[in-house]
């Protein structure tokens, strides 16, 4: 059992960057992004929460839609432009909103503003989830040997 | 399964207020909070996340502690006192804090200051989590026939 840790700035919490774990060719389209894994610094295993920074031209992730989990957005600051099959909306600090785990419609945010853009993510963390990109060829599946990338006809992307 | 909801303004969600669901003699001891529901807004159902408010004096929940949910908060702005077994702890805005399930520890948030105090709070939505209150006789405990809040010998609080 993970003690208790005390409260800390979020921003004294590592940040991580560079795109995350997409094979290429995605991994190099994400631009300048950063995250901070605030649940993890507090031993939470249950949902990820994390503060994540994206500068002008990046994009939060491909867009996609969990079969399992739920996902949450609020942004504290900048502007940031959410995708999905309906179109764009734009949102405004103060503004949020949620993903429930099976709906079938992609969603990402890309920063076309000219300033850092700041917000809280969350999403639970259900075994054997999958997740969907329906504008690129790529499948995040859970199978018997563990979860990874895959092309859509299910093969494999090279291990990193 | 819920439809995709648009993004939305945080503050245009119905805000609650009036305390909870806690009996008296705690309930009115709790002052002045409202919070908004954010994740339930958007049809999610694996945790919850919300907007808090607290106003001076107010506090955010009795000390507690989940046997089985993880909770978070972030906050936004204003100033709070954390209360654990170890003592307090201020938060400035910026700063955040998580509570392992199962950590006998217990927490709450108290506005001492003499402005709002506002914050986004999350937990796991877990079957059979029972909350326990180091500093009060309550309980709410997860029992065959339902969720409730008890003395700590066991004995039901009247229902509302």
């Amino acid at each position: 059992m993970a003690e208790h840790t005390a409260p800390m700035s979020a921003l004294s919490i590592k940040a991580e960057s560079g795109g995350g774990s997409y094979p290429e060719p995605f991994l190099s389209r994400m631009g300048q992004g950063e995250w901070r894994r605030l649940g993890d610094a507090f031993g939470l295993t249950q949902f990820g929460v994390s503060l994540e920074t994206l500068q002008p031209g990046a994009e939060s992730a491909l867009r996609h839609w969990h079969t399992l989990c739920d996902e949450f957005l609020y942004l504290l600051e900048g502007e940031i432009v959410l995708r999905m099959n309906a179109g764009e909306t734009t949102l405004t600090p103060g503004m949020c909103v949620g993903f429930k785990a099976g709906v079938r419609d992609g969603h990402h945010f890309v920063n076309r503003s000219d300033r850092p853009a700041h917000y809280l993510v969350m999403g639970s963390r259900v075994p054997g989830d999958n997740a969907y990109y329906p504008d690129d060829d790529l499948l995040w599946i859970d199978r018997e040997d563990g979860s990874f990338p895959a092309h859509k006809d299910g093969t494999p992307y090279p291990k990193k």
